[in-house]
């Protein structure tokens, strides 16, 4: 097979960048180590920044996410049994909309597929051959044989244990990353929402959020032991440990329902650069992860692509390389921004085991100010919302 | 001896309180164990936030300040060997004015002696007693002579090696603190200013802060490992590596001079609660220390005295104990936003020896967030010329 770009993964960066790709009349084939159904059911993040929506819109794949998705203008920051609200839209005149990641993948293979856009799924032993030459390719198996995909690119997509990054080798690769000694233990319930907007806690406890999928499912994640096993976790201890966690002086309480996943997930920050060698590129969790405090994974997924969709239509339509070029140098910058924000949502609303009280108290001040100061809540907002790059 | 309010040290806390309650018509006395040519000749802080002149303007006590001071509209964040300017006035509608501390001791000392306000100098063997009587007392050594004061209240402001703070009981007292894994090594020059405004380096050698005293005189600091010796450093060896750490892209360079002074100071944050107990309140140092990259240590110290000094007014006057009752939890709130904001800025402007590269990566990505988005300028900027709380 051959095709102009090879993109490895079908998550919202590689299907978007398809077909943003194919908007611009550059060809692309698309391989995915899992099944369509399977890609489509996994839920995940489920906020988008102002300007994923944007794009989303703007490349015409936009109609459900405008009909279904919920705007939200603001956030609740819950802490000393006091909820606060950080109100996006006046600070910032933006806001996000909570869609959920798996619905963006259903309608981005929807409309790739009417296309007569090709993705392979159920790929295996994919291996990356010859970056620096002008036709790298792909080899992998598909329905049990053997394949080799020409191209002109290849766009690592295939997430954070995908095998684009490890192509790379050590020199010039450098990776940056912090382990969070916690992890967020994720219920998804049958119930109706418990608050029109996300509540993020602080607790002596632990953090909890109570954020939504949809109007009949909710997600809620509490702060965990990362080791911890879901079977320690009856529906009961559950419920009771974020009842705790998110008493309310005025009486608010979350609507139970009945639980019907339960999983937990580990928390990282990592940055891995450069994001591109020779003819493959990284985008997305290929190159680099937040912990999902600030809501970013998805959003700087749909930003490295957007760049990249330019870099190409820079390439293919005037011969220029200056914008593929400077893809790392233009794409660090934001993944900075957002590694940062990330890290400082996790620090000050989790709770550490080893934190003095001295760092206790700090992390008490510094909520007390962010919900105090106009400054501060619009340096939460701006980021929360996205910022320009 | 017998007064209303006994005072416990001759720093700006103190003699600021001595002169407040004057104005009040309260008597007061206060007891140093220096001499006064000692507290008047001794160089520390040097930035006076607008409410900090606004007292010493409004309680008589500013005209020098006004004279003398200079007036700061912005500062500046030096990294990557640019530097950035933080425009105070422009995000705020403030400003600060650098006027040297141990000059506004002179001003106080001068105001007090004019209105026959009695400061025993070189005081020893103080220890304070009955602190929860009407009539609680000090002793003391005064010119080999033994003496005893009584008095309604006691205030602590002696500083953190004071013995006030010791005299509360471990039950009910809390302390909580952080020592930083460095030191400031602080250098006092014959030249004229190298910079309008401070500067503020961050550097991978680490920290480093040009500021001034006066048109003659600068003050200059860099990080250091806190058990250093001054011996270790030649002047040769102090400019070299200061010249590193300001190194500017546009040329801009230090002005070197006779160095007339050295000396090497911890870094410290420090709170204890409660402060008050009985009839002893603590004011300043001897209940909260910041590292003094925030510029707040003295500010601090004037406003718990500004909210004594209206509590005492409140007794006095109305035979109304609410105001002094209130006091730890009033003055806490701005010591705990001090001592986060002072945590902070030197978290985002020094060199930590264990720094993982991700979070060194992290450190560079708040720096060019705080000089790029104007919401995080006005956090920075708010705090800085000091919050009206």
């Amino acid at each position: 097979m051959k095709t102009q770009v090879a993109i490895i993964g079908a998550g919202p960066a590689g299907l978007l960048l398809s077909h943003l790709l194919h908007l611009s009349g550059i060809a692309s084939i698309v391989l995915e180590s899992r099944s369509r159904n399977d890609i489509e059911a996994t839920i995940r993040a489920g906020v988008l920044e102002q300007g994923t929506m944007d794009i989303l819109t703007e490349s015409g794949v936009g109609a459900r996410m405008q009909r279904e998705g919920v705007v939200h203008h603001g956030i609740e920051l819950a802490f000393g049994g006091r909820r606060h609200r950080i109100d996006l839209t006046a600070l910032t005149g933006r806001a996000i909309t909570v869609y959920a990641q798996h619905e963006v993948i259903k309608d981005l293979v929807a409309v790739r597929l009417a296309a007569d856009g090709k993705i392979l799924f159920e790929v295996s032993d994919v291996s990356l051959h010859d970056l620096h030459d002008e036709t790298p390719s792909v080899r992998y198996t598909h329905q049990s044989e053997p394949g080799v995909l020409s191209a002109d690119f290849i766009i690592g997509c295939d997430g954070f244990h995908g095998i684009s990054r490890p192509a790379i080798p050590e020199n010039p690769r450098q990776d940056f990353q912090r382990s969070y000694p916690f992890g967020w233990f994720g219920i998804l319930v049958e119930a109706p929402p418990s608050s029109d907007e996300l509540i993020y806690a602080q607790h002596q406890r632990g953090f909890a959020l109570v954020s939504t999928r949809s109007p009949t499912v909710q997600r809620l994640y509490f702060q965990c032991d990362p080791k911890d096993d879901v079977s320690n976790w009856s529906d009961d201890r559950i419920w009771s440990e974020l009842n705790m966690r998110l008493a309310c002086e005025d009486g608010w309480a979350l609507k139970e329902g009945r639980i019907f996943q339960k999983n937990i997930i580990g928390m990282r920050s990592f940055v891995s650069t450069p994001m591109q060698y020779g003819r493959l590129f990284l985008a997305g969790d290929a190159a680099h992860i937040v912990p999902p405090t600030g809501a970013k994974g998805m959003n700087l997924a749909v930003s490295d692509v957007r760049l990249l969709a330019r870099g190409f239509e820079q390439f293919y339509g005037k011969g220029n390389q200056e914008l593929l070029a400077g893809y790392t140098a233009t794409a660090l910058k934001r993944v900075w921004r957002a590694e940062h924000f990330s890290w400082w949502m996790t620090s000050m609303l989790h709770t550490f085991a080893d934190a003095s009280p001295f760092q206790q108290e700090l992390q008490r001040a510094e909520l007390e100010y962010v919900v105090s100061s106009r400054a501060a809540a619009t340096a939460l907002a701006e980021n929360y919302v996205g910022l320009a790059m």
